[in-house]
């Protein structure tokens, strides 16, 4: 396909973004290329548009960023099986090397050589967008689009949560983002006893309450550990889907969890926290499980069987823009007072 | 069972111990009397000895101490079933409430409301000394005393060694005292590819290469990363079994953990740990594992047919002392130039 | 206590049983006697019942059978703990020895020495029966009695299903008398994308789709294979809870068993079975897993925390006798045209 | 490359096979080149050369068969990363489609449409062969080309073997051909207590005493359960590796499993088995896993550790012969009178 496209790209190594004209690009050997239907914008775009230390140390402009979407197939490079053009697709945004020993033994999700698309390559914030045909998710089944372009964020919270096993179980999700509010309808769709949430965050905690959280506790007014012994009867959590990156989040997490429980570490902290090991997670025989990415594609059939099945996943979604509206959309982000964010290439399509 | 016997006691909330004439235990329903054989010196003994913060805080004299031992049943109390007059056993020393949520699921390792002989009741630095007959390992096969005086700390090795699989694994075991050393046997017995040790001990590293290990790093003298990277030709470790406690130990051990690795943790740290949670544990999807005690009885199980199979436990022991040598054995746990010190209720069985 | 009470009992090696009037039983050490509130009938009382050849084999009238029940702890005997006076129990069935390898590493499910009430010793079909302590359920929430009484086949349904991790799962159930029932309502629980059953009784396929079920298929009437595969689109089952103990149904179960498929086997063949092992387990990398009794008692914390949750144990309820109906409640059993049937010591309580 | 090559091909539907002279191929995309140094005659070749009722239903002449070997790269196909020209490799035989829902979720060992060099597509008897690059195992360190050309009935080995914790446990393989001769071996390393063998070749049990097993028992002479409960000293076997396909031997292990066993089945079974699933499986609680090839490629990493750790591979191979000796290999192969046979292209470099 040969013209060009409209494009939300980080032109030059400052805060913003701006909106420019872009050529269509070409599948490479083994790639396709994808007209965007909806993309959704992810906090690691955040960084990118506010072009702090972190993007400043892995963004080369110039950049089209962005990478949770879902679209179409409207070419194939060469040698592409798996794959036709007309298929509606979501995509795997971590591109694997496929030779390290990680890809070689079933772990692409932790590749030593991950390229991530709108990171290390042009992304989502396009008309058009090339990936490789093995990182498409093919849907079979009627699926709502903006739910096709959330699949990125919603495979974490899946791979988060179906790292424990949690039929019966007392859960505590620490931070109600997106990928926590996601985790809430998982938790309860795999059997959970009870789900227990903590933010700071009084809009959030109360999108929380909507998508079925037993219980919401605001840890910026009430003691975490008193409320949590409190909601449990005692009892503690025995699992924890660890959504914040915050220090006093996990210590909280860990000193009300019950013996012998795990924690599925999700969110990333931005500097070295510390841990009460010995109470929190040596004499009660812990278990702590690092995750990252979604497994390849294990994550993504055990997601797409849930939505199958009746998970809400598109009450995430709170606000939707076009892509001319990337400022105001980055603006609400920051502010915290949003669900997940949905953007159209064309305004209209909202 | 009536008269007297000697023991080493902890008579007053102060440094040292005594040797005391005290009566000869009773055992009761459920108890048996156990004549001690050979006992050992746990590094908690010297706490107690010591009478340092957690001493203080945990022991009420007086109190005989010392929990690892062996003996002979000499006595049963009402209602035993499951053991003999004269049979020769170790002793699990974690006595175990059975009635609670973790006892009633097979993990009294776990119990909420454990009891240590020699820390919560009177121990085994005596002739004599009750325990539940259901804390009873009887011992079918010959055995050295010495090994069987030693089950307490190998069983946390064990345990620690054995919740990951080790076949064809890079091992890294941080800190070589005793059960770092037991580790080692059990490591290569279990299949480890490769046993690396770090200590900051000469001694120690010294003994722990003598047992087999493949490197032995001494950690106050090199980089431990780079020294690690080296012994595996750039791999990383794909297992670490902590026995430090130390937080610069776990954070150079996460720093060389390879991804989708394993941690059992079992050393307890004095104070809060600061660790690179981001890049050492969630980023590498790496999974780590609170480790207390012994499974029981699993972990008996394990560590008795590898003992039967050949394993040298008898290689860990050092130095042999009688109860009235106390003080001097004490001493040189402290300087820490020893693997396992033994001790006799008589020193002419020596 | 003393006195005498009403019990139903096989009295000589012939088919029947019959109404005597016995001693009230005293609790032995470490037991307690509980007064018998609802019981239920079990396909096992039927062999008893109808003194088929392993009733022969394994019952030595006279014998008060019944194991199925609930009811009030009213006396204590010596040296029990974790129990009063006043307790309203469940009771797991299996009495283990507590001494054997299995017993001693957590897995009394497989105890080699176990002890069945209503087998081995006096039942529940009566107005009290005596049993350890440490086989009492104690609850602490409200439960409806009829759902006390019927825990030890809820059980075998929890162990069975829950052995599988079920969420996002195609699940068949072979096999939907009583327990294959209750697993329809745990695998919905527990995640299952698709609850797909199998029987020959129209009766029972009926009952499962009022509890649940999302196909029920009548393997009198249709192709196995070819319903089962055309439910579930071409991708077959990922899991199999085998409850019928019949060869066919196992073959068939197999041969639309996914790759790398799970299978929990519940239901006793009454003799050898013929299985295509190459074609259905091991070119597929499947597993299969014997399931004994329950798990103590981790299946009865997953279970009561389903039922908290609000599983409805109640619907597998449809028919209710006094202990004097017993033929009757019997002949029903035979007929397979019936859920669960409970049965009160004094009928008015009904 | 151009020009012709030497192999040994079933040029006919009937028995026996032919030195042919053919053309060399030509790497497809993502293919390479490998010239052969060292083949291997596995029990598929038989049923090949002999042309049974299995080989007449699957293989389409004219073929060059044969799927055990090592060689080296001689020439890149189009788009082929990670090999280069001169790897020394070994080569995982079965080529996966990458798209089925298992190749997608890690388990390409059961891709749902796997091609087998040899079988589906010519093959290693021969001077050159045509493999995907994914399906190289490059050797990175020295190893013996005889051992690199059996690394595929050598990863069914360690596949089948560590699909059980073996550390301290009484192991039974059942059928000691080559691959259960290699399960010896990787046993012992992986910390068996115990390795006990079964079989009907007195050859070949001999072959395992020389190997390690600890005992060798020739069930055409004594009975199986007798003399393993006799072995295990009453204790039975832990975990069994069934590499016979027998029925009787299957049965025959399982009447020994401890309770709480794992069986490990890899021999298939030429008809259906008929088995004792009650008190084999069920009632014991045992846990039976399907396997089938080799994982890609957590095996091969598997496997080349245990040989860089000193696993001596080299002492299964018995017999050595040049291409033009195909008849006189295949005899031998019936006779069972040997370990493994390898095969040179060119006899001079025995």
């Amino acid at each position: 396909m040969t013209g060009t496209m409209r494009a939300v790209a980080k032109v030059g190594a400052r805060p913003g973004a701006e909106i420019i004209e872009a050529p269509i690009p070409t599948p490479g050997p083994g790639e396709v290329l994808v007209k965007v239907k909806v993309a959704a914008i992810c906090g690691t775009d955040v960084h990118i548009y506010s072009w702090d230390q972190w993007a400043q140390s892995r963004i080369n402009p110039p950049l089209i960023f962005g990478h949770e979407f879902c679209g179409t197939v409207v070419e194939l490079g060469p040698g592409v099986k798996g794959a036709a053009v007309g298929d509606y697709v979501s995509v795997e945004t971590h591109f694997t090397c496929g030779i390290c020993r990680y890809c070689r033994t079933g772990r692409g999700h932790i590749c030593e050589d991950v390229k991530i698309v709108g990171v290390d390559r042009d992304g989502c914030f396009a008309e058009y967008v090339t990936v490789p045909a093995e990182n498409l998710w093919v849907w079979k089944t009627e699926v709502d689009p903006e739910i096709a372009a959330i699949q990125d964020p919603y495979g974490n919270a899946v791979h988060t949560a179906l790292e424990c096993d949690l039929v019966g179980k007392r859960v505590l999700i620490t931070g109600v983002g997106p990928i926590g509010l996601a985790a809430i309808l998982i938790a309860k769709a795999a059997g959970a006893f009870q789900v227990i949430c903590t933010d700071v965050s009084a809009y959030r905690l109360n999108l929380a309450c909507k998508l079925g959280a037993d219980s919401a506790i605001n840890v910026g007014e009430v003691d975490m550990k008193e409320a949590i012994m409190e909601a449990t009867s005692g009892w503690g959590v025995d699992v924890i889907l660890e959504m914040s990156g915050n220090e006093s989040a996990i210590n909280g997490g860990l000193a009300c969890l019950a013996k012998g429980g795990e924690v599925s570490l999700l969110g990333i902290p931005s500097r070295r926290v510390t841990l009460d090991l010995a109470d929190g997670v040596i004499f009660k025989g812990a278990r702590l499980y690092g995750i990252n990415g979604r497994k390849m594609f294990e994550t993504w059939y055990q997601g797409q069987a849930l939505i199958e099945k009746g998970l809400d996943l598109k009450s995430l979604i709170t606000h939707r823009f076009d892509f001319t509206q990337m400022d105001q959309a980055m603006e609400l982000m920051r502010t915290g007072q949003c669900g997940k964010i949905v953007i159209y290439p064309n305004g209209s399509d909202k």
